[in-house]
């Protein structure tokens, strides 16, 4: 059931590699990586779990408020990271230059279905 | 020389808080807070300089390549960093829904002259 949403926003993206939802504890509930893409999503989004938690932790500590998104951009990845529930996020991943625009769009579209299912 | 740089990226933006060019040491080199804004930019600074060490480390491990820009929005703060050399990075806070695509265009041109002079 998620895997069909993720997999509705990484394909109409040109470029994405894969996505997945993960609880902060770095367990995924679900994943999808685009066809012939070779691509280690769960290893990413486990790493980025445990920086997430420390952005939330550093949130509270400052009183930032809840943190809702988070766009990390490197050489070889683009990520894109949206909180659906204060337990819950749906990463993207994107190739370089991809279009995050749109992927943000899609992601804010997807969020109320999967929030529902959480 | 710097902070009339971040003052530029700042001042242009509706709804800038402030800058600052940090080490991810978390020592700033230079600050800017928008006129009769009272936000301590350095600690947020502080705060995420060690987030993006632990990100540069995961980018490491992953094979992702360098970081190149980081943005994180919650409820109360949008905070846009881009890194400037493999030690500096420029941060922009703004108040929620400011105009990020912007400011992003705006830390972009700053880049070429900050990097100079570091």
């Amino acid at each position: 059931m998620f895997a069909e949403q993720i997999q509705n926003v990484v394909d109409k993206i040109d470029g994405s590699i894969g996505g997945l939802i993960m609880g902060l504890d770095g367990i995924a509930i679900d994943q999808y990586v685009a066809g012939g893409k070779d691509f280690d999503v769960n290893t990413i989004g486990m790493e980025f779990s445990y920086i997430l938690t420390q952005v939330r932790k550093a949130g509270d500590i400052l009183e930032l408020g809840g943190m809702s998104e988070m766009v990390i951009k490197s050489e070889g990845i683009t990520l894109l990271i949206r909180m659906l529930t204060e337990e819950y996020f749906l990463a993207i991943l994107l190739e370089p230059n991809s279009n995050c625009g749109k992927t943000r769009f899609l992601m804010r579209l997807a969020e109320t279905n999967l929030r529902a299912e959480l």
